[in-house]
């Protein structure tokens, strides 16, 4: 961290919220004093440096340009964090760093993953979607005739019903964003309109479900509404540009925008057209969530509206007190994001953030608002609002009507673990150390 | 490809254009007749295969999943095209391999790099950007300063100068879109307003450019108004949600959207405000084209509108006769895609496209159109039209004023070698085979 000389001779800012949260159009053009003067007393990593004398790099030849570039190995602690990193013989997960990443864009490589039975190598001229069940003509396709059809591009989260399960302990736990929120990530994906190939199989109009079912071992089959297949599913087949990585389903897999992450049928093999829900596994047991009162919520489909902060964050601690900015990610399963409110008090006072567009439905909105941070403790933390009108809701409210539980991550089964939407805070102590805390 | 038993029988579609160009509107519903027939006489690579008989993958546990995952082993050969793959000391290039990707999005692994001296290993906490010269105080900026400042996310396209430089060729060369057009990638960036930094700097009125210089042995230097650092020049820091690849700028990069690429200076390393530009060889010499009356465009920034179809195209030779989707990519560095039109009687007859929006300025547009090829033979082009009222140049009143060259491939200092936005033309004959022809 650069020491700014400068911090002293800051212009008073137009605050719009309590700790310092900052009109960000009274910033431009009055200096932020967030960068270091040349010649300033300032020193890199310890060791003195004149920005102007040319570095090793300046002085020669590169290396070979590769056929499919990688990052830097100066990123090499860019990576997803792995439940199940032995391959032993049940699920594993993949969590995104999302406090290491910006923008929106989920690269690929560092897309969530999760699988119930390890990743499978599927031979794309092998593979094939059926659609059958209570249609005109069962039709068979495959990744190639996929590709002939008009494709559709569009951006969406995926995340899993289960993202986010670790808020749901009694006690904050001391981790990252990507620990506690990796389960979602966001991509451009490129498919076939469900609707077109259910019309060309020529569905019967007394189906109501679909039964979708994947190629991999644990052949996970879950039911859809026929009316979201005609809303807004794919087929999809290219994610970021390129086919679908292995992980996330290749060669093919069914993209529901806004719906609970396993119903995105990776590896998706067969839909059967049908006029009543399979009551599988996935959908009954696994991903049917348990409400304190007892009951379950079954067929609960929409990811609901959501937001936290990635920067600052646990593991980003502070340097010097200045300005700063906050910024974090916004989605709901039910449509835009309209507006993240941040605070810097523990949600006492509220500033309105910048949306960085265009805003997408049913996908990651950036968030970002400049803060002055005085060198006081601060609590800082994010609240979406979707244009369906949803609010995230605030932790006292959410608890009181979901519950808590004992420690998720020690005790992987307990209830509740799904479909936390609450909100998330990080407290910056006066030594600018970041922790997980319930504002 | 699946034989597809239902050609014949496909319902008579509503044409918008010669030669089996189709109104998508009256494909839905109708049945696109592309997908084969449960139980049909199929083949899939020549091996009759029972879709509903479960593959070893569908049987066996898979692979653990890894930290950063990769593409499927299936697709190792979706990878740039290299100039210098044995790294001798001169320029190099890995073009994108548009031909294989879909959507808008190129993965950051396969953007396209062109280096002068290699690509350079730089170290994050010791590259510094400088900003000096006419300013009231000199500035110095590393990846974590400019982190803190309010970051800004939009999408853009970075195009080389001599990107299809292989299309002045008198004779139309035979190789892949990804070979004429690879060196123009697009991408979602993140970074920090360079009109914030100048702020902050105080740069005096009277500077009216900015010279722009790179950290690796290159040192690149190109001058760049300030008029454009006002409008959308960022400095950035991270692509496609994560850090630059080392190939793309690692750790910073100047963007200028829609501005020829080399401009967009990898590695920024110092950016001088001065009262006139600075004459360097990048700028002077070999970036400035040479007109066929032998006066030459000297600072001719923006790179002109544009499309090319990537899907059918060279290397991807059509099956059997039946309907397709004609696909491609088109921007402007003016500004948004208005209108592509897409024809398959090469160009006596043209239909307008579908857009993948949201569009984007300065980036790329998708377009789609559903095509039945009747077996005759066929030449499809596309021509992209942008909202600042330009039109991309049809082939021959582009050469009647730009010129054509000797072969640019084996003679590559040959001119006119640079901004190439006519069109591209695929001739389909009647096996299905792709050419590249000149229409």
């Amino acid at each position: 961290m650069i020491h700014s000389k400068r911090v002293g001779r800051s212009p008073s800012h137009d605050y719009v919220a309590g700790n310092g949260l900052i009109n960000r159009r009274a910033l431009l053009g009055q200096g932020i004093a967030i960068a270091g003067a040349v010649g300033a007393a300032g020193s890199i990593n310890g060791a003195a440096a004149d920005p102007l004398v040319d570095e090793p790099w300046s002085l020669e030849f590169g290396s070979v340009i590769p056929p499919v570039q990688t990052p830097s190995p100066f990123e090499k602690n860019v990576v997803r964090s792995l439940s199940n990193p032995n391959g032993e013989f049940r699920n594993s997960h993949a969590r995104t760093p999302h406090q290491l990443l910006g923008g929106t864009v989920t690269p690929n490589g560092l897309h969530f993953t999760i699988c119930h039975c390890g990743v499978p190598n599927i031979d794309p001229a092998k593979h094939k979607l059926v659609i059958h069940g209570m249609v005109r003509q069962p039709l068979e396709f495959t990744l190639e005739t996929l590709s002939r059809y008009p494709l559709v591009t569009r951006t969406a989260f995926v995340e899993c019903a289960g993202n986010s399960a670790p808020m749901f302990s009694k006690v904050p736990l001391q981790t990252t964003a990507g620990m506690l929120h990796g389960l979602v990530s966001n991509s451009e994906w490129t498919g076939v309109p469900l609707s077109t190939l259910l019309d060309e199989a020529g569905i019967d109009p007394n189906a109501k479900w679909l039964i979708a079912e994947g190629a991999d071992a644990q052949q996970l089959d879950r039911s859809v509404p026929v009316k979201k297949a005609y809303d807004d599913a794919l087929i999809a087949i290219y994610q970021n540009g390129e086919h679908l990585m292995p992980g996330n389903g290749y060669p093919m897999r069914l993209l529901l925008p806004g719906y609970q992450g396993n119903m995105n049928v990776k590896y998706v093999h067969r839909i059967k057209a049908v006029d009543q829900p399979a009551y599988s596994y996935f959908e009954t047991k696994n991903y049917s969530q348990i409400l304190p009162g007892g009951k379950t919520w079954r067929f609960h489909f929409v990811m609901e509206v959501k937001s936290f902060i990635t920067h600052p964050s646990f593991g980003l601690n502070l340097g010097e007190p200045g300005v700063y900015s906050i910024s974090g990610v916004a989605y709901s399963g039910t449509g835009r994001i309209s507006k993240v409110m941040v605070s810097a008090d523990g949600g006492k006072s509220w500033g309105e953030a910048a949306l960085q567009g265009p805003i997408h439905e049913k996908a990651f909105t950036r968030f970002v608002m400049p803060w002055r941070w005085d060198g006081q403790p601060a609590v800082l933390l994010s609240r979406a609002y979707d244009d369906g009108g949803n609010v995230q809701p605030l932790r006292a409210e959410f608890v009181a009507k979901r519950g808590e539980a004992v420690n998720p991550v020690t005790t992987p089964l307990a209830f509740p673990n799904q479909h936390y939407n609450s909100t998330t805070s990080w407290a910056v102590d006066s030594k600018g150390e970041i922790t997980h805390v319930y504002a």
